[in-house]
């Protein structure tokens, strides 16, 4: 079997969560990931740089949204920017053939503090991410924290709004409805 | 000399304060900051699981602005609580007599990526501090999360305004201030 593969961390990220939902976080080693995933343990480590890493898809996520932010109309406010990132993540990252992964990947994270810790740095980054770009659009200071913070707050509720929800809705509709919450919900404080 | 002191904690975060600024964080040892306390490395652990802790009080910033937004008048709205919550914060923690230590240790955190990332963490544990605070006082979830964010973002901005303005103004009265603009700023969002 050849042991390069365009996919391998994709197909790395799948093994991990399934061996973990099997029998449990603690007890997988990388290279029972990389076997299961048809490849070597170097190829595991030219993509993640420990175990955990495995879960939390490199910078993808952060690099998704703030490239949105980028491409939304010049036109566009902040949380306009905001939203339109949302979307992005909704048809590039928690799409509705991904709903059972992902849900498999919140009950692996929950169960073990390590990984909530690296989830809460990842949540960190997403916001400095959107700030950046919110910025590099023009928007003052204040207003780009603000807004970055309110979409990583929305991103926050959606994800498991989205996971629990049984009908299916897109994540991208339930997570612009929650911006909209969130929006509404500044003038009450 | 007595080994037990009602203030080792202190003591303890104060030689490690000057050993860090005379020799760096990573050469310094728990010993040596035990020793040059006049204490043992017991007593360290009994305050600190760890070196890095040292520099960060236990909870004592999230404990202390929960208490203030929990006694805060019946009659504040959350971002007044949040606000009651800084001058707090500025009468105990960021003193006048304090501006000095607190900028050694901001110059500490700065060098070091492994202590950045634990100032990271605490910034999320006084977000959910604060946030469980005003949901007591019967603020609705998301009213609640926002306020938090704010309130977090008013002490972070503030924190670095605070130790970077030579006038020697309070850090409540600089927090609040910061406060307003960030509630203005959710306007242009």
């Amino acid at each position: 079997m050849a042991r390069w593969r365009p996919d391998a961390a994709k197909r790395l990220t799948e093994a991990a969560l399934d061996l973990f939902a099997e029998q449990g976080y603690e007890n997988t080693t990388v290279i029972e990931i990389a076997e299961r995933a048809g490849l070597g343990k170097t190829t595991f480590f030219r993509h993640f740089p420990d175990k955990r890493e495995v879960l939390f898809g490199g910078e993808t996520m952060s690099g998704l949204l703030a490239d949105a932010i980028t491409a939304a109309p010049a036109a566009a406010t902040p949380l306009e920017a905001v939203a339109a990132a949302m979307d992005r993540a909704g048809r590039e990252v928690f799409t509705p053939a991904r709903h059972e992964r992902v849900a498999a990947r919140r009950a692996v994270i929950a169960a073990n503090p390590e990984l909530q810790e690296r989830e809460a740095l990842k949540g960190l980054g997403l916001i400095a991410a959107m700030t950046d770009a919110l910025r590099r659009r023009g928007v003052p200071d204040l207003p780009s924290s603000i807004a970055a913070q309110l979409g990583a707050l929305a991103v926050k509720i959606a994800y498991d709004r989205w996971i629990d929800a049984a009908g299916g809705e897109e994540f991208g509709a339930v997570a612009q409805r929650t911006l909209s919450e969130l929006r509404a919900a500044t003038a009450l404080v």
